[in-house]
């Protein structure tokens, strides 16, 4: 993941035998661009993007006609008067790239941590205002090394995009949450938009060339795109607390949510459809989890974190003003990380009501909620906790007293589960198990509570809320009784979290730049959704006891459709079945490769030596899920579209000779 | 694993609503027969036989012309004179199963084990031969629970088996080594045969129908062949003890041996055919310790284990008379394995030379045997080590006094490995290390050993032999007088080992007994290569991230070879590739099941519950390596070779009408 101002030639030219001079550089930089929250690139004189079908989800929903659904139907404009304008949504291209390093440094003087922070907003402001009066583009300055450097990142912005294309989402995302995060794939993650100036199409100076063949095995390629964030620089501490205390609490905090969902569901089968999205949310970050920590309890890959840190302390400790400077880091984030530890059970279960997308109870949430405002709101803005500062409140407020729905067995169901988890982790006379058990099973704490409260009544609430601190008080809703009792516990460990948090996150600071003044660009660092470009090869990888091959073709959709009876998540959008036998089924259709990304590169194009696009980066495999915080070359792997698919499914399923010829260049 | 005389008919009524009658179990079990090392059935009235084609293997050869190969052609005799006989080829059929543990028993009267053994030797062999002139069968008394039942077996023997047909190996095991125990798969894994009678085609009464559809997603199916051996009965303690010495010790052995072959190759490549199959014969073991472990590191798995033990050994302790006679049997085996693990250093450093498909150093295993052949002979032959026994010391003279290359590079590399793997287990003064290394690194004592020595000379190799202990004394060889420094630490373990493993065994086979006095049938013995029945139904499960489907089809074939450009051992036969067109793609290929087989059920039929051919099991997936020790219904499948194709390849593919035909009963 290298910046482009810090490409590794003499390392590409080594590896590769390709050593891409300036021009090059430029002209890759050029044709990517960025979506708010995706990677895509000029693909065409035209202005034509490309992006993944996911990039592209909200302005296909949003331009789909009333008696139809193109995430469904898919869509290709036949003519450039049928492509559809996706409203607010934009494209940025990185213009330049400036080092303001000492800029901010020297206006940086302070000797407190707050006023510096103070005077490094201020000065970044003062860079990034001073950058879009002089030059109309949007500026951003970037931190790289957690302040080891600051970059001053020029963008053009483009505001008229259109929808050009779209396959369905069966066929985009086929395989759907199964599939979703693996390998072998077989899906058409793609989207084409336009970019228009004045009512036209765009004509950008640098877009990249179409590949006639794809990449073969073991060839040079790269993603350029904007990777979202890694914790790579993390200590072994930190990862050994994930690994061991907060990982395994989120994977069981996951695993109770769904049992709740589905027990709920198992009870009343029309709820489905409510909890459906919640439930999908669960299980991808249940996904996303146990792959990260599969990385951490990978012993080859924490061997060679271990490696890693044990040589870049050596060599901060071997010079005097480093170790004066940053030797202490280490040890202060490990000291911060037993402490966490020592108070993981507490923070996890001195928590009430729904913690994100987590089946909590909401009532309890509510009722912790109305405590704490009251509390929170006769405090002057600035000493208030951070959530309740500002427009905060207000928010929470009319939250509060919003009419929404609650359904009291599933109610009954969550509280006992948090009371369940609680009584397993805490010890019998915990003051938390004796606020809310009270003698009772956390089955009987939890049908009294719900039983006995009125907050379901939004006039209820309101009247709380409303009524203030005196209110609250006053009441005698078994909810806020016992939101009364455990708010003091809640707010303790929140402080202490805080603090310790502090403690890490400043010494990490001092590590980024550590890394920095030890290895200068020699090491990328860590992912900040600004653009980078990862060398790699496509590369078949073992996996399951035996190989997975470096692509896949239209073969594979086919079997992996029929193997399973094309039932969903395996089944095809009518087109597939239908016209299937105009396809050549050898055909490429997604391939894997060595290169290094993470969320935010999802759109990234992939090239070859020569700038031309070979596929489209859409996800990594199971294994590559652990890249976060350890990288292993041998098994994680890059998952894109291939070039060629994306042209067989344009000219034999989407009637789409038009774009198909204009990504050609024919 | 069930028996045909305790066949759980409850439990399948249960599970699946269907009780075959005695009717079904006897014709189910008359259509089963046994190869020499696999298993079979009849599917024909004229007596076509199905089994797997690595089952097939050695037939095919032998029956192959001069100019040609089966092996790698294929074959299907396109008419009965084109039949081609397998030479001294036999099956058997279990015609009849009888109790005698009793008449057993009763014949045992001494109290001593070694007499014990002698009776039990003496009543076995009576009922067998007793049995062999009443009914002209081949008779086996067969012990189940290590004891606990004897069975007395009788199988018919046909000894006319002719080749009617096999497909190419290259698609009959498609993917070789990688895909080997692993799921998807793509195999067309089958051979027929045919009975012959009086040089006409048997007609047995008994055969299996081919079904017309196979079998559907959770539908119950049998699989009724012979699994080999199992170990699902060993203590926590054995399996510990592999689980963290005996596989991480086999493990490193073979990751050695690897080493040095690949080092061996690298220098000179002419040497890699030489190689070749004992590297494939140390993948194919790596591969299965590795899946055997994999099940014992599995904590899901050894947590039902440890419950079941508990279980056992409770109902067995709250019972008097079990108690005293079985309850000391697991602390007896967990001290034993105790002894073996303190000894277990000592134990694989104090060999000497080539062990197994290892790659030891032909010339220190020669100087070994020299050594020890001269002490044995010299003892009366009931006092020699077993090996050395009976034929065997003259068969190891045999070996000793022939010719054999010896490549001095190779056994270099294999001294310095084995030396090398001691010095990093041995402490520095151990007098194996002082003995070997004399002070020199591990290269430099090969290189001496291996310059120095002349046993590459096989007339030095038979004056050693001819010689005797006189000669062997007065040698100054320095691999003899190594070896005579190193023999009696060899025996020293050897005998320690022996002892220990006799503790084990005995106690294992208390713990047999036990199970059977315990649990009587309820549950089935460990596998013993007798007929068993397994029921389970075909089922998709979760892997690598996502699922695994129950089955695979034609599409999965070309998809495989497509993705790997075709590359061995990804590539078809022609005829795959030229035929391709006549092919259904979507016909289903193989398929996973729930049931529970291992090796030895090779070619086993799995047949619904009209008894009619739904597949021919050929393997385990990955996951289901594990079952030899440790069950995981969840995760461990069979893999067949689904009936449909079958018929497909027959029809399509080999112009097999005929015997597609007949499989069909048109």
């Amino acid at each position: 993941m290298w910046t482009f101002d810090a490409a590794p030639i003499d390392y590409w030219r080594k590896t590769y035998g390709f050593a891409p001079d300036q021009r090059w550089l430029d002209h890759v930089r050029l044709s990517a661009i960025r979506l708010p929250n995706c990677s895509a690139s000029f693909v065409s004189s035209n202005g034509l993007v490309l992006t993944n079908h996911h990039c592209a989800r909200d302005c296909t929903l949003s331009v789909s006609p009333k008696d139809s659904n193109y995430i469904e139907t898919g869509f290709a404009a036949a003519n450039l008067g049928d492509e559809k304008k996706c409203m607010g949504l934009y494209v940025d291209q990185l213009i330049s790239i400036e080092q303001v390093t000492d800029r901010v440094r020297a206006a940086v003087t302070a000797t407190a941590a707050a006023d510096q922070a103070k005077q490094r907003a201020a000065i970044i402001g003062t860079v990034e205002r001073e950058c879009a009066q002089a030059t109309n583009l949007t500026c951003q300055v970037v931190s790289f090394y957690q302040g080891g450097i600051y970059s001053l990142y020029r963008y053009k912005r483009y505001s008229d995009l259109r929808l050009v294309m779209v396959p369905e989402e069966q066929i985009a995302a086929f395989g759907g949450d199964p599939d979703n995060f693996t390998y072998p794939r077989y899906n058409l993650d793609m989207a084409l938009l336009r970019v228009y100036e004045n009512n036209a199409p765009f004509h950008p100076a640098d877009y990249l060339r179409w590949s006639t063949q794809g990449a073969a095995e073991g060839e040079a390629i790269f993603v350029v795109g904007n990777p979202g964030s890694t914790g790579r620089l993390n200590t072994l501490a930190q990862m050994e607390y994930l690994r061991d205390i907060g990982y395994p609490a989120q994977l069981a905090a996951y695993k109770r949510a769904l049992a709740i969902f589905n027990t709920t569901i198992a009870r009343d089968s029309a709820l489905s459809r409510q909890y459906e999205n919640q439930i999908f949310g669960i299980m991808n970050s249940q996904k996303a989890v146990t792959g990260y920590r599969a990385g951490l309890i990978d012993s080859a890959r924490m061997a060679k974190k271990r490696d890693f840190e044990s040589e870049f302390r050596a060599r901060v400790n071997a010079d005097p003003a480093l170790r004066a400077r940053y030797g202490s880091a280490w040890d202060s984030i490990a000291a911060a990380e037993r402490g966490v530890t020592a108070m993981a059970v507490q923070a996890r279960n001195y928590g009430f009501g729904p913690s994100g997308g987590l089946a909590g109870s909401t009532l309890m949430g509510m009722s912790a909620q109305i405590v704490r405002v009251a509390a929170e709101s006769s405090k002057p803005d600035s000493a208030r906790l951070p959530a309740y500062r500002g427009a905060g409140l207000e928010n929470i407020k009319r939250a509060l007293v919003a009419d929404r729905p609650i359904n009291p067995a599933f109610e009954k169901l969550a509280i006992a589960a948090q009371l369940r988890a609680a009584q397993q982790d805490l010890p019998p006379n915990d003051p938390f198990l004796r606020a809310t058990l009270a003698g009772r099973t956390p089955e009987e704490a939890a049908d009294a509570l719900v039983n006995g409260t009125h907050l379901a009544d939004v006039n209820v609430r309101r009247a709380l809320v409303e009524g203030g601190a005196a209110a609250v008080a006053a009441s005698n809703d078994p909810l806020i009784v016992l939101a009364r009792a455990i708010d003091p516990l809640n707010r303790g460990v929140l402080a202490r979290a805080d603090s310790l948090n502090a403690i890490i996150s400043a010494n990490a600071a001092r590590i980024g730049q550590a890394l920095y003044a030890t290895y200068g660009t020699a090491l990328p660092p860590d992912a900040t959704f600004t653009l980078r470009i990862s060398d790699g090869v496509p590369k078949s990888y073992p996996t399951n006891g035996t190989l997975a091959p470096y692509k896949t073709t239209y073969y594979g959709l086919y079997e992996r459709a029929t193997a399973f009876d094309n039932k969903d998540p395996f089944n095809l959008p009518q087109r597939w079945v239908t016209r299937k036998d105009r396809l050549s089924l050898s055909t490429p259709f997604d391939f894997a490769s060595t290169n290094d990304i993470i969320g935010g590169n999802s759109g990234s194009p992939v090239i070859n030596r020569n700038a031309e696009i070979v596929g489209l980066a859409f996800d990594s495999n199971f294994e590559g899920i652990a890249n976060r915080f350890l990288v292993n070359p041998d098994i994680d792997r890059t998952i894109s579209v291939h070039s060629a698919g994306i042209i067989e499914a344009l000219r034999k399923m989407y009637d789409g000779a038009r774009i198909a010829d204009e990504l050609q260049g024919k």
